[in-house]
């Protein structure tokens, strides 16, 4: 990449959910996005949550992240 | 849906309007986007605007959303 | 357009980049929208960042923008 | 309106309020706008409030708008 | 009750659903903190989500509120 | 006031100073207020800021303020 | 208190008023708090605002805070 | 000016707009505030927005402002 | 549960402390919230901080979450 | 000063501390910032918080503030 | 530069002023800060503000950065 | 350190990088500050953001963070 030159980057939104931890969250939405999307560059993390079992323990972590590409 | 099992949402902003109420300029973005999108799981209100006629009447509530929807 | 009839927008966040100014990145970033999104009817300034080359001078401005466009 | 057209909008804020709900609370503070201000154009609602009574029930919904109109 | 005079508040977060409208969403969290809480004076709308059923109607609207009461 | 009845608020923005404290600088922006505005009802302070001089010392609070009054 | 043990803190939303001072209407909260909760530890200011009189004086300060508390 | 001595200020929220670019759009609300208003001291960028015409080009853009001036 | 019918939840603000990881620090918070409040179903991250030992290490990361618990 | 001409300013993050009230906290902050900048020109209060000892008393109010000054 | 590499960057905020645009003022803050700064990398904008003058004119546009660069 | 005693903090932001998790690029900008400034007190994330590479992989965990300490 070379600054400076003409290109034009999307950002889009997703949400990967993983039982283990944040990061694995993470790589999950970047792992389906690579399978759609044009070769993601970086992302965001927007939000944080998770859902919660009936014995108080975390079922999941669920990330909300931008993810962003360049438009070819 | 079973919690910790992997799986990926999208969410996309879309604005939906009508003449009537909030709700249904809610309904009205959801409706399209039921067409074009694979199922929507859930909405978040952004933002709440709207167009006043010259007689001081609300012509069009605009209602600006994300929707969410599971990537299969 | 007439308020108050049925219609659905979409909005879609792209970065759009120039050596230039600021205004060369945004109508960067709508030329490359035009082509693939249907018809764009306004954009919103979320982030304006920019990159500094060995010298200290800015060698592009990187705009973050909102396009709307209607779904047809 | 022609857009690119030389033109300056203002916005102010105003509170309306209605026992019924959110979109009667809207109208009445467009309503009283129409009366003071040059033609209102749109309005975005800031914030939406309510007063409770002692039963537990809403006495008023209070909607915080900006309220926009073209300066002559 | 008399400004100036020594008292103070507490605010909780409460959500309501419903699938009518968003006024009954907030009605039904304010039926709820009726019973438990002291007298509720006035809420404040912080979210406005909901749920999407299969058909894309909205099967629910979910209002978080803050809802404040006084604390004898 | 009698709570569900017909009324609409306005808010302008107004910045006090005082060299003195905050609490000074708020009463000043409403003293001035009460001169050219309807009765104010209540205020929420937006910004406090101020103004140094070459000791070192604040020479000036300056507090940015809503004030609200009731269009009759 | 020792770093890294292990502890849960809450944190509750209160408001406090005075007709003197924002640090007044502090400590009217840290007051009540300290008679219902748990010893609070340390407070965080959200918003201040304050109800005016007829003359266009402060009649109070009113200041959410948050308060929390280590839970036993 | 001098800091310490006792003045007030009011903002006020304004949308220039232009065809050519940000700076002119700025330009554009401050010297038609200049006719109605007392005399401007400074201005503060809110949003930055346009309109895209049928051929992908910005057909204005749009500065919403806060100016602020003291009152006499 | 079931969409659509009638149920209100409640959120209360909580910190987790862990000197391990931002995912222990999580748990501390939800285990603990596990033993007073009726069933938590998801938590929300809102800040996450810690404290840093004479060496320039972690001694504890300190996440402050939203945790929803549904009010029977 | 002269507006217009060139110059640089910095802003940097302080925390000052004081058992007696906000103003004096800020004070605290200033006379530090004073002798290690250069000569500071304003400030922005950014956070007000404060530690409670164990009857419930402010023991200090500390406020985080943006210092700016001018780089010469 | 490697991603992944170690290396840790420190962002500080700096105001640049301009008499004749935006992109000006971003220029000079970036001028200054290459003098005492190390090598710059990346700027953001955080606020676009400006003076007025006594014509109704900019007499300067003020823009708040944070630049990033890397700590050697 | 003694609550109520006078000392000044300043908080300096920093941005920290690792191939491994979000916990180590916290680790990594706190080792980095603890080299060239006074003892690190605590830190607070803002950001969290990443790079990734050509197999959608995440190459490094980007941690913006602000990291406070006494001013002796």
């Amino acid at each position: 990449m070379t600054y400076g030159k003409q290109r034009v980057y999307k950002k889009v939104e997703v949400i990967g959910v993983s039982p283990v931890s944040i990061e694995e969250a993470i790589k999950s939405a970047l792992h389906r996005a690579h399978h759609s999307l044009e070769r993601v560059s970086w992302f965001e993390v927007e939000e944080t949550r998770g859902h919660v079992n009936e014995k108080g323990e975390v079922s999941e972590y669920q990330v909300v992240l931008k993810v962003a590409f360049e438009l070819k």
